[in-house]
């Protein structure tokens, strides 16, 4: 299974392709669109949605991890962010990609084993998972690769809870 | 000029199509998109953006008018609005389109003169303005129709303002 894990923004869009079999992950790339802060909105949505296609076209993942947003304080950022996600989501289902949304918390629980775990330790948990020399920068690009693995670890726990069933 | 009015929505997007000419308004076509409610979100946000590329395609406007987002009490909601307008503002960005935002009060202030008018009373002055029998249903159709003519009399009074300029 190859899973597109996304982190989602307007400014910064963080993305990670990592696969997923046999419960051993694998990264096979990872970084993070941005959009210039001048750029009229429209146009940061253009960019937006024409490089998550470039990125779905090369790696041909097969489900997209995206986080579930909910409301900070700032609603102003949260409907440009809404907006972005959007875009996001569209370049994904239509390239036929399966969609699933998870919590920061779910994030935290399947990388780490603890729903409150620092910022710190999800990083380098991330960085010990998928074999890599270093944590990822920046953030958003660790955490789209944390949403992947989370996707991958509550799948794999959905398959194991199927066979058991058995 | 033919301007694209928009009332952004998943369940309901209400479209209308107006052009503009020595200031006179004529309605070229309008009507709602709308998504079931037990169809996957991202297939929404599919819908949605095809079906703004359709009427896109047939009417051939130079500019989008889309109601500016702001948060009411229901922030899920909202969170689904604004993904929902990202991909409609897409798919006018996508065709060249140029964009403007308009808030409800600069809608009332523009179809009516007054900017806290009653919703009855800005369906009404819409249905005049543009010549129509009846007040277009559901009513973000209206919203939508009201939405371009705000955009056809700002454009107006700023080109009057160009001239008064000189």
């Amino acid at each position: 299974m190859i899973i597109l894990g996304i982190d989602p923004g307007y400014a910064i869009v963080g993305w990670g392709v990592v696969s997923y079999d046999n419960y051993k992950f694998k990264p096979l790339g990872y970084g993070a669109l941005t959009t210039p802060a001048d750029m009229p909105f429209e146009n940061r949505l253009l960019e937006i949605h024409s490089g998550l296609e470039q990125i779905i076209e090369k790696y041909n993942p097969q489900v997209m991890a995206i986080e579930k947003l909910y409301f900070g304080t700032n609603h102003t950022t949260a409907i440009d962010v809404a907006q972005a996600r959007g875009v996001t989501v569209l370049a994904a289902a239509k390239a036929g990609l399966k969609i699933y949304e998870y919590t920061p918390m779910q994030v935290k629980q399947a990388v780490t084993g603890y729903g409150k775990a620092e910022k710190k330790q999800m990083m380098e948990m991330t960085k010990r998972l998928l074999g890599l020399q270093a944590v990822p920068k920046p953030d958003d690009t660790a955490d789209a690769l944390a949403m992947a693995i989370c996707h991958g670890h509550c799948s794999g726990s959905r398959l194991r809870e199927l066979y058991a069933a058995k």
